[in-house]
């Protein structure tokens, strides 16, 4: 299959570190922040951490995923120059609240995968009590790391952060949407039905994430919306891109099982409007978070790029 | 088996609300707020709320329990006379995490139990996968409600909860303890290693309880400690008495299974030292609650009621 250049693809040309050097810079920086978080210390007010699920949460969250969550929220940050020793802190919650969800998923009672990027998931390497526990723990610590002292956070934008991150993920947000996807299994949903299940399962914590670096750095209602509507079109551009991916790559470049989502027969807006409309609309949203970002100028480049790096991934 | 009237069982024939009716009175207004908490109208920032997975979260969470952790918030709270609707906040946030781990629990791959409460248990009235969900939603919605501007709560005493909660239920409390617990199905722990898995598993959560009512009152630290040992004592108590009713009881009165520990070859403090030592250990632990509480004078009764009656339960 052949598809044109489009014209954020010269941007790879050039020799300023590209999209892909940054965020590993700062996916190892994550790391170090979550390897010292899970390591056995255990800190005030905890009676033990039992060897065998500290175990099961470091598998489930340093197992080398892009980290694009906690890159928005560090960069939506720098957008503002806020501190960045509290970004990483809420980055490194935003990625273990992503990593549970994961682990969750994985589970046999819900998509059953026994790959996670090329490695065996929890419940495989260990077992399905441990999953179970181990995403429980990931969801319960980034509240915690949230709340922290060491982030440094001003207790009202903590609360603020704490409130964001629990609407992005539960009952009306991510676990909502992977509730609506376990039930369009049974029953199709229309585009209405998939935009919202897409919007719930996938957008919301995306969404959290450039909209975090906007409250932690304590900035105005404007231009917290601004980063909240720029959050939406990375989500729903991640979500066309992984659809994408999930007709067209293979196992092997995805480090997990591909074309199940066609083989149970579920819909998406690719399978509804095909690819040509879906790489449109990948352009689209690309424009559309470039003008939401104009009145940053430079200082917003980053981000873009992680932008036209979403709408153009190739696993 | 016949074992003598404690002297505070005479505590029963006064004319004042027994303990049992204020309990009743308060599980009525946990229940009340988390009811309008899990109405189908969504909060600011959800997106949606699938009908499905609210439905099973009210299944986990509206199922008739004692509430005896809430009780422990509000009266705890009661005894530095913090204000009512924040205590009922905190006391529906920590049901919230109290029921998540039930509904948890009780998964195939956890304890398989069908029955709670005499009642189907979440993954049989729903299945497996929305048992995991509601799970999860809960815990979700616990850290929501701490920090909704609802409860009233400065965001300094809210972030202390969200941290002291997270620690309490998490890998270093809860979750950890019920790791232990499904490791101690292998390999039997000695007294040590129980009385930790105890401590993490139903002790951790308890002793938040009480603790959080002097948190949210913005106490001193003096008064935190003894509010926080005291619920030390309060959750020892309640594991012997559990482990007494497990060897005592049948499923009738305690609408699920009993006799589950002593069938798997799981250790308890009351297998290793016999009913006598374990009832003389609850004397003792309630004596040490009126020691500690009789800074307080008349006010903490109530809280006293409380030791007694969970020292003493019959379910």
């Amino acid at each position: 299959m052949h598809h044109p250049v489009l014209p954020w693809q010269t941007a790879r040309m050039s020799t300023l570190p590209s999209i892909e050097q940054k965020l590993q810079r700062q996916a190892r920086e994550v790391e170090q922040l979550l390897d010292r978080l899970l390591s056995p210390e255990r800190r005030p007010d905890e009676i033990a951490r039992p060897e065998r699920l500290r175990a099961a949460m470091r598998h489930g969250v340093l197992n080398g995923g892009k980290r694009l969550r906690p890159f928005l929220v560090i960069e939506s940050a720098a957008l503002f120059s806020a501190p960045g020793p509290a970004a990483l802190h809420v980055a490194a919650a935003l990625e273990c609240v992503h990593c549970y969800s994961l682990v969750h998923d994985d589970l046999p009672a819900m998509d059953d995968d026994d790959l996670r990027r090329g490695q065996p998931t929890v419940h495989k390497a260990f077992d399905e009590a441990t999953a179970i526990l181990a995403g429980d723990s990931l969801l319960t610590y980034a509240f915690d790391i949230l709340c922290a002292p060491e982030a440094g956070l001003a207790p009202a934008i903590q609360v603020e952060l704490v409130r964001a991150l629990a609407r992005a993920s539960g009952l009306g947000g991510m676990a909502g949407g992977q509730m609506l996807d376990l039930e369009a299994e049974r029953v199709s949903p229309d585009e209405t039905g998939i935009r919202l299940l897409q919007a719930m399962k996938t957008g919301a914590l995306i969404r959290f994430a450039t909209e975090a670096g906007a409250i932690l750095a304590g900035v105005s209602s404007e231009d917290r919306e601004r980063l909240r509507q720029f959050g939406e079109r990375i989500g729903l551009a991640f979500q066309l891109a992984d659809d994408l991916l999930d007709l067209t790559a293979d196992a092997a470049t995805m480090g997990k099982a591909t074309g199940k989502d066609a083989a149970r027969g579920k819909g998406t807006l690719v399978s509804l409007h095909g690819e040509v409309w879906a790489r449109e609309a990948l352009s689209r949203l690309v424009a559309e978070s470039e003008t939401l970002l104009a009145p940053y100028g430079e200082k917003a480049e980053t981000l873009l790029q992680a932008a036209r790096f979403v709408a153009d991934r190739k696993n």
